[in-house]
């Protein structure tokens, strides 16, 4: 049976969330980004553009200045604030930006409503768990309950690669003709990207793994 | 014992909410006004300042712009679009913003975690459960969760009045000295109020009631 086109999936333009475009694009009726003002977000969101372009997939970009002014995280204060080296939880907490997947999946899941649509996706995965409270299962399956319960449609949230490793979703990515050239994940935001912040380091760990 | 001030509020500037920051106000270290763009935001804002001027307490206004451009409500379109008569859940359904108290609680709870904040409260109540199914007790105990799980100080989210009707809450606010004149509540945003609009129906019944 055919699957319905009735989901939106949060969409960054990172190597993760792409790779869900393209593998549930026959599932995808709207990609939506945030523009929290990060460095990295402006080379990011051009990635998102394009390959949403190359799939037909309308795409809304939302902004989110206020979290630059008034949240606190090295994500939001330019390239000399990212921390350098391996990615692991005391080196990454600075760049946590608090509970930025509630509140991207909060309004994905208002908007999903206000257009008819039923279940919302993210790209969370196994290996942003430790680090990250509102990448883990618990957290996704709270926050399926908060869009279940306050929506008339009962929309669900949904995060396909949870228990999968960076490494996997680049094995599926690659395995499904995913090009990484249009994609983008350093943390520091520059061009070429910076290949020391632990975000490049997984990058290219997990690119180096599935065989790239 | 005297309470810690470590609580954040979503404050609207209606009377429900400027009822709890000055019932709370020992509590409340930061109130949070959301600006999603409606006409009658734009009357009730400037209350949510001037009560929190009076109690010394900082405010914060988040601009949601975006809801107005993308999210379906006759709240977000303008006065003509508002309905007149009972508040009642067929009436007043075209008023719902999807989400909006996920919305903003989410926004709450990380603004309250870059603050150091313990809580975020809300002023829900008990005649709001039949109509929008994000101020149900069952919604604020599923944020809550979401809230605990999705920071690292493990944020509550409270909502005082859950199972107090309007009637209650004036009669709270006239015992503590609230000037309800300092409030805002007409959905169509006119000056002055409509008294025709649900939301004006039921302010004035509320604060009838209680012996204003």
């Amino acid at each position: 049976m055919e699957k319905a086109k009735d989901a939106a999936i949060v969409l960054s333009g990172g190597m993760d969330s792409v790779t869900l475009l393209h593998d549930k694009k026959d599932e995808i009726a709207l990609a939506i980004t945030f523009d929290y003002g990060s460095n990295h977000a402006q080379r990011e969101i051009p990635m998102a553009r394009i390959n949403c372009e190359k799939l037909g997939i309308e795409h809304v970009v939302i902004p989110l200045g206020f979290m630059a002014k008034y949240f606190h995280s090295s994500l939001l204060e330019g390239a000399d604030a990212i921390p350098e080296g391996e990615y692991d939880g005391e080196n990454m907490a600075s760049t946590v930006v608090p509970l930025r997947n509630g509140i991207m999946l909060t309004i994905a899941v208002g908007l999903a409503e206000s257009r008819g649509l039923k279940r919302v996706m993210i790209a969370n995965h196994a290996g942003d768990h430790a680090i990250y409270p509102d990448c883990r299962p618990e957290f996704i399956e709270a926050i399926d309950r908060v869009a279940q319960l306050g929506t008339y449609a009962g929309i669900h949230v949904e995060a396909p690669y949870t228990h999968l490793s960076k490494t996997d979703i680049a094995r599926r990515g690659l395995a499904i003709g995913v090009d990484y050239s249009l994609t983008y994940s350093c943390y520091k935001g520059t061009e070429p990207p910076c290949g020391k912040c632990a975000t490049c380091r997984e990058r290219e760990q997990a690119l180096r793994e599935a065989g790239a």
